[in-house]
């Protein structure tokens, strides 16, 4: 296949995949930065959460989502998920045939991009942190880092609890520990696309310890790397008169996803497809 | 095939199902009352949380696992799990020639047993409350009923924050909630098995509001109803000589079931075998 001549036959599409809804913050800064390119978003939802399992059966979920978006005619995939990003990055580039890319090396050269020294505080799923996928992307780009698995703060995102005193609190529970751990952080990492939505919540806890943070928006450089990547891989690319098109498709309840999504994209979700990836 | 031929033979095997680990209190209720039985656990732990997702992708994950179990020679199926009993229990009776029960009939007949008038709180999944599956069984034996998601809870177990301040506050804001929307309240039922490891927190926090309640244990009640089915169904069962041999599978990590399942189970699980069922 050749993906440069249906794309000059057609319009850059671009795959972006999460487990779920929070991948949509990622399509968000890539609608900002690239507004003119059709995209196709999967939100495997009837699997998730992914932050919880073994590498082998978070391989095995992404690369079925991967390869459903690479069917649908993606030219390129943005892996909008840590987790996955985390520990299936690897399998899923070689499961397909079009360029991919992940959330944390876009997260790392963030990092350095705005670390005044200090090490590097990265919240995370437990899953991403097992995998020490941070801690070696930053390490390749000389930052020192701390990793801190933080269960509970998806659950309470899904609760709609984002401006709630408990919320507040397993924050201040998790930071504590963290900071204690790693006393020199000077800057935070957001490894997990739900954070962003808790970010002011972050902000007042950080405030109220006295230890303020330079925080990184992981969601801004990987759409800032697309975009790098694209001028790339599809140099032909350009601004097109027709209005870009944008398809949505889920594993479970679509009337669900419509409903939580708006909040991650920031805009209404007029159409959400069904889609049985089996299991 | 003729299940009372089979277990004639062999010796009377007892399937339990649940999305993960909780149904192992229901597994340790069925070994205290009925200590000769083998059994067959099985996790689906890759696809967990059941309690958040949609009828139909609970039905289809549910009645896979419900096929593997008998197909591995069990002579009756337990499913161990609400939410799957609430949304699944018809469709798993129908995939089954086995006999299949629930924990939500036996769940309401023991809050008949212990009610003293006024109406049941059931706290429970998203997908329970949504399936109003309790309303029905509870309205069914005479009482009335009100039910109250709280989806943080499973999440708060699953961290082992079962002794914890912001445990305690999650439950006094659920709690709160619904005894201001249903004040008769005299009864309390666990309808989620994840909440038995929290029964010590829910009763200091009823102290404290000032509102104590009988509290049902439908694991206990889950276990009477499934001896009961046994003397009806397989009237030639007995005690026997050899010691019971119990197996446990589970779809996704088998070490992390066997360190999170000792708490649920109240023992020690020596070997768990993975089981692929697809997705």
């Amino acid at each position: 296949m050749n993906e440069k001549g249906r794309f000059e036959k057609d319009r850059l599409k671009i795959g972006v995949f999460d487990s779920g809804f929070g991948g949509l913050t990622v399509l968000r800064a890539l609608i900002e930065l690239l507004p003119d390119a059709d995209s196709i978003y999967l939100g495997d939802t009837a699997r998730l959460p992914y932050g919880s399992k073994s590498r082998e059966t978070i391989s095995r979920y992404a690369v079925s989502s991967a390869r459903f978006i690479e069917e649908q005619g993606a030219d390129l995939l943005v892996v909008a998920c840590n987790t996955a990003t985390a520990l299936a990055l690897d399998d899923i580039q070689a499961a397909l045939p079009i360029p991919v890319i992940g959330v944390i090396g876009p997260g790392a050269e963030a990092a350095r991009g705005v670390s005044a020294g200090g090490s590097v505080l990265v919240l995370a799923t437990a899953a991403t942190v097992s995998s020490s996928a941070y801690t070696k992307a930053l390490h390749a780009v000389g930052l020192a880092s701390y990793e801190k698995a933080c269960p509970l703060l998806v659950p309470l995102v899904e609760e709609g609890w984002t401006e709630h005193p408990v919320t507040d609190e397993v924050i201040r529970i998790y930071l504590r520990e963290a900071l204690d751990a790693a006393p020199g952080t000077k800057t935070l990492l957001l490894g997990c696309t739900h954070y962003p939505l808790i970010e002011p919540a972050i902000r007042r806890v950080l405030a109220g310890l006295g230890h303020p943070l330079e925080i990184v928006d992981s969601a801004r450089a990987t759409a800032a790397a697309t975009r790098r990547l694209i001028d790339e891989e599809f140099p032909e690319a350009g601004p097109s008169n027709s209005e870009p098109r944008r398809w949505f498709y889920a594993t479970d309840s679509v009337e669900k996803f419509k409903r939580l999504g708006t909040s991650f994209l920031g805009q209404p979700l007029d159409e959400v497809r069904l889609v049985d990836l089996g299991g």
